[in-house]
């Protein structure tokens, strides 16, 4: 069979750069001229910083060589303008790993997101500080699991392995998906960019444990959940999604923490989605997110 | 004409008092006994600290004398239950008071809701530190304008004189409709639980000037606004009301601005409506609100 | 050990009957009389057809005689009133039946919400017209299964053997959690305020086969879904609970579906949570729901 | 002064065209060679209908015949493929008129938008079919009223003084703020796609009058407004933005009513803002929104 008669790929170019004048007619002739046909992009220019992003999606004839010369060239016109980009084959998927601790309902709905095929993905790890048996519920569908409990006096030795296990699975992405423990500034700084939390939000803000108890002794009217990217200030990086939801008098501590539940899992996961997209493109120390 | 054949009053109660067993039995059975037809009634307990709160809505035969029988007998029971407790004719206005700075987007707002009956409220004075030319565009329909500036060196006299006006027009709410000036802790507590605030809130919190700009730098996904009662402690009092709305990195400081007004006007209305209302009832830090 | 030592025990009464000055007083004077410490009281007095609703959370000591003495009692002042009323213990879990097709995105999700107890209920079967395989990966935690094939020239067969299963299992209420079949009259007529479906619900309506397509090509900016009890008019029994989600001309009909499948089963949590706790009572064609 | 020296302006530039490879890059080549600067930009390709859109801000340096070479030329270009296109000096406010009727909150709100400046237009007329006596407490702020009552026979002849009236004043959107009069086939085709109409959706959907009443008596759980562009078929032209807001059991006709227009003042002001920035293009019976 011919390689040149297969359904077309699709690939999916993000880019920023210093903002000037030819830039996307140099991205757009360079897809052109190879055959590309842009079937989705989006652009934004930073007017505070001059910087410019772009996020493109194109489909190419399946010649297996034509990819490899238009990445190739590529190279050479993104040096060019000083750019840090990204092309990547849409049909390889990420590959994410989550790491879960006792509450598991954000790991529940990203598995089942997962497995219905929202979110498109390979997990190469599920990481948790407790055994198994805590989600034997949890069908994992095939996905590793590993046990890796945090003794406080060996914390170094247990993200030591967690580094090795992100290393040796190739892995792209972690999602802290409820995981209530603090990672080391070196290793969030080695997971720059692509390491998700997701945590409770409120206004005003609380810090310090059992956030829902001060949320409810506050009396607020709202509770929110934010994620976003993990730094080494500890819920100060970049967001990526945040939401809200209504709550009164009424909500216990117990029902601010249940309808906490629904806003993390759906904030985790249409982060996620994004990332998997290729929707997320930082922006010094906050994000552009060319939604749908 | 016979004052009895008239249409019934509407009268709304409000109390709250340490919980025990009987107290929804005294109050109907003594609205019951004295003709009272109960149209709405709403109640709360609060489990944390065994506190009990109550807001019924009734009709009473047009009989004039007979709402002081029934507000005399109240007052034994009250105290007998050790009740915090208001009651009011529902046809008898509240008397409010606004107060603006520059931005005019919040006193427009709660004008026109007034003037087609939105609000049920008389409008003892608009008082500003702009001149009545700043708000040449809007119609105050009669209600009493004040110019009042505020000079760094001589706050005190300034507040002095609205202090006294307050008085001078009985009024009951004072509300802060972007008033940007800061009243002496002497002011807000005896405004305690009658001077209505609306400020912008942020997941994270900001604060500080110009917070629109922190919230663009820090690249939020949501805005959001706050209503409260002002305390000594600025902007800490018990919340009213809260509201978010979604933005996105495209929206400017600029952007952002525009959005919050729409929030603060929307949320300030509704925590004003409430309040007309006899619909929030003090918990200590926080409010009830019998929200529609 | 006494009983009378024990915790107390919490009983939920909902009723609703023609409004006349008194019930309350007469309600409230019933539970004091036998004991009850009222925990949570919410009424609603509709001035449109004069039918007043209310439902009250009690505790009592846990005399195990007291219960019935009050509930007897009850039955007599009710008749007086014209009641339509219902006690029960809290503690005593509704019976649920779960009704699925293919898609079990609002299977799984009711089925986590109950397993890690948000949802207090007893499920006394899982139905689906498939067979268990399709929801291999969904752990039934012991409830029973039961596949119930519909051919489509033996419906009738398929709906008695139904029918009997909700008679032997004493199931409270039936859940259509996305179950893609007609239920006959005669079964809706059974089941009445006691059936409760989800659907899609879009501005304009939509009417016949594939919803989320209409929509896309109607250009809609947002879609939504409405939980509903189930009457023998196809999707216009009275409704429980609603919500939308925005979306735009970048989402395509598959996009509408992932939308709308998050919509769906949050709206179905909400209204089945609302059902276990009794909060909801039927108002002729619509509801009463004594939301928190 | 030079005026080579003088502040760059913006341009918008709209297009939409049969979908096929190197239309950005023909279109960015175009700005660029002319010295245009891309400011903003976004795109879609309707991927069923196989049909591409548009919308660039660019900024030119002010040389005068800068502008008009570039247009000249892009004429060529946009024959090449098929366009339609709009090319307009951001500096030139859109010329819009405004329909009322008696409820003046749409008329009030977006009158005060354009006053502080959210939404640059100059507006043309308010047309109204009450006296200016209805409105006294509007400040129109120099903008012309006509007073155009309908009389039921003579329709035809108010209609033709309406469309002389969008003629001579170079009308090009008309704004219907509660204008509860339907208009002709013929205006509605002369005026397609830059007339727009705000009204309330409910789900499900109700024809007639009284919709807030059929919505009560329904027991919807949410109410809505649609903002689109006015067709001859009423009410089922091109969908711009929609809203909904939650309501209860609680709530009467009145405060359906009260809250429905909040949520028509609000969907209406966004789809003007939007059309006013150039971010809605028609794609056959619905439309591309560009939203921020």
């Amino acid at each position: 069979m011919d390689p040149s008669q297969s359904a077309p790929h699709q690939y999916v170019l993000t880019l920023s750069c210093p903002d000037r004048p030819g830039i996307v007619h140099a991205v757009t002739g360079h897809l052109f001229r190879h055959g590309g046909n842009i079937l989705e992009s989006q652009q934004y220019n930073d007017l505070d910083t001059d910087r410019f992003f772009m996020r493109t999606v194109f489909a190419l004839p399946a010649v297996e060589s034509s990819f490899e010369v238009l990445q190739d060239g590529f190279d050479a016109l993104a040096q060019g303008f000083g750019m840090r980009w990204t092309l990547r084959d849409r049909s390889q998927r990420r590959r994410v790993m989550l790491l879960a601790s006792k509450f598991d309902h954000c790991l529940a709905d990203v598995l089942y997101r997962w497995r219905i095929g929202e979110l498109p993905m390979e997990i190469t790890a599920i990481v948790a500080n407790h055994p198994r048996d805590t989600y034997r519920h949890l069908d994992f569908d095939g996905a590793p699991f590993h046990y890796l409990p945090v003794d406080q006096g060996r914390r170094h030795e247990q993200e030591a392995v967690l580094g090795s296990l992100i290393e040796n699975t190739q892995t792209e992405l972690v999602v802290l998906a409820r995981y209530m423990q603090v990672l080391s500034a070196t290793l969030t700084e080695r997971l720059a960019g692509r390491c998700i939390n997701i945590h409770h939000s409120f206004l005003p803000g609380f810090k310090g444990a059992r956030p829902y108890h001060h949320a409810h002794a506050r009396g607020v009217k709202l509770i929110g959940a934010t994620a976003h990217f993990v730094t080494a200030d500890l819920d100060e990086g970049p967001i990526i999604e945040q939401d809200t939801q209504r709550v009164s008098h009424h909500d216990t501590p117990a029902d601010l923490i249940r309808i906490g539940r629904d806003i993390e899992r759906r904030v985790l996961a249409q982060a996620l989605r994004y990332y998997l997209d290729d929707r997320i493109l930082l922006n010094d120390g906050k994000t552009v997110v060319f939604a749908v």
